[in-house]
């Protein structure tokens, strides 16, 4: 999202912090997989946990005035479902970091979490603990747990020849995002659906639930910081390539009346919160959609020279573009 | 600690902001301690899982100057280790989220890290993933997994008659920040002391550990607030009183030197970290300190009537000291 795009210019690597913060750190053999994915893997017993934490900060990731204290309590708990649903998981329990700030209502208070309770008891997840601390700016920081499937969706699993799909449609919440901030004006029921893919999105728990029960089990990761930049993590994490179509990237009506023709949202925007998963080639479409319970299309393949092909598209306006087909 | 103090007089009360996050939720089986406690007890399979998070924030809790960007590191794991000791259970895995803000440099990343892993592998804790954001102000978050002893130290426990101990001595930390924060100057050895208290706080896992052997399981809670008010949580949740002999009360001879008789900051100035716990009478102070190898004081008795009775004190100039004495 260009806001976060542009305070992280100014900021170290992401990934690569996150790298340095677990290097040289001799994991203990309860660790089956550590950071670099959409979750942890811990071994519990016979069976392992699935661990993730996201937060979103007033001002960074939202602003008060963008949707109701509801939407905005579902919303932290929906990108870290969407973090278990990457994984093919069952979300289970969540810790809640609250850092409130002054001129905040009870009033305000009762609705997020009323949004936050809501959210969870839909899927199952107890809140089961929660820490408050003031800070200059409001945030609000999840972690949750989650049963891991017997095979995992990893973002290490791609395999030359595998094709590439998505969920849902591209580029929506990043349109939604821009007409908030007041980037774009749009008048018409267009803004209605867009808008609301930014505010409210949702996490594919059952499509990657069915996906985990696929052999070979499927590489996945979710949507959170682009398709070029989360592509390029499940290549790298992977050690392949990929071919994209650009023409074969779903796009909803209302972004293609917004946008017209220009990919940039769609390529590189994030926020969509949907699931990109790469499986053996011979999968129908339109059989998948129907299985998984959420449109789907095919948007390439995977392929052993690294490196992402981006084909039929004209040159998109996205910083990590470059960088990526630098690579091929 | 007077900082929060002030800040948490315009916000909405923690504790009620908590328990109406969870009010109405239908908690699963899975969940077999919700909030309200140090830890969440969360079952899974046959044994259960403690799950906790805390954070940090700057100019809230801490200065950057204040003490070595490893020592914050390191202080960020061992508030949330002090959940679990006060649990009396052994920590596992964290995930970490980091808020960042411009003008941090990679070497101060690097040194928060190496402080944070070294923190968590004197502990075997392993450190399974993280997240990074932007905002105003630096902050860490640390969600923490913990295996759970068959018999939890919980704050609902307390029975009447029981005797009350609490670890290490009370109040270093408080004068420590009140010197950290120039509202005291001290020149002498004492100075070091108290800041390190401060900065380098200690979990008692191996105390916690060993109190959860005991039978019947001994009620506890870290003191994280100060000794009036966590003591109060405990009460609260146990539905019962106690009698405080603040002469008991241990405190250092650096405290003692600085504060000279004041108790206000042993009573009631917070992040001492240490563990309050009560248990059944007729146990040796001295038999139980080598035990739980650290200085353990008895402190007073929990009685049947509800409230507090602090004994042997000049009254404190703490705020929540007059509420819980209305109690009694």
């Amino acid at each position: 999202m260009q806001t976060q795009g542009r305070q992280r210019a100014t900021l170290p690597d992401e990934f690569a912090l996150i790298a340095r913060l677990v290097a040289d750190l001799p994991h203990r053999r309860r660790t089956i997989l550590g950071p670099g994915d959409d979750c942890a893997i811990v071994a519990r017993g016979a069976s392992s946990i699935l661990f993730t934490i996201d937060s979103m900060v007033e001002g960074v990731h939202f602003k008060l005035g963008w949707g109701t204290p509801e939407q905005l309590g579902a919303r932290a708990l929906a990108v870290n479902l969407s973090d278990v649903a990457a994984m093919g998981g069952v979300p289970t329990a969540c810790v809640v970091n609250l850092a409130i700030r002054p001129g905040l209502t009870r009033r305000f208070f009762d609705r997020l979490y009323g949004g936050l309770r809501r959210a969870a008891r839909a899927e199952a997840v107890d809140i089961v603990g929660g820490n408050i601390t003031s800070a200059r700016q409001m945030a609000i920081t999840i972690a949750l747990l989650g049963d891991a499937p017997a095979r995992p969706l990893r973002r290490d699993r791609a395999r030359a020849g595998d094709e590439i799909f998505v969920t849902g449609t591209l580029g929506d919440a990043a349109l939604g995002w821009r007409i908030l901030a007041g980037q774009k004006r749009v008048r018409s029921s267009a803004r209605r659906h867009l808008v609301s893919r930014y505010l409210a999105p949702t996490a594919r728990l059952l499509a990657g639930q069915r996906l985990a029960r696929l052999r070979p089990a499927p590489a996945a990761i979710d949507l959170s910081d682009g398709l070029l930049q989360d592509l390029g993590h499940l290549l790298e994490r992977s050690g392949v390539g990929a071919e994209v179509d650009a023409t074969s990237i779903p796009l909803s009506t209302a972004y293609r009346e917004v946008a017209g023709p220009d990919l940039s949202l769609a390529l590189g925007g994030g926020e969509d919160y949907e699931l990109l998963f790469c499986i053996r080639p011979g999968h129908s479409q339109a059989k998948l959609a129907r299985w998984l319970r959420v449109p789907t299309h095919r948007i390439g393949a995977i392929v052993g020279r690294p490196g992402l092909q981006l084909r039929g598209a004209v040159r998109p306006r996205v910083g990590g573009w470059d960088q990526l087909r630098a690579q091929g």
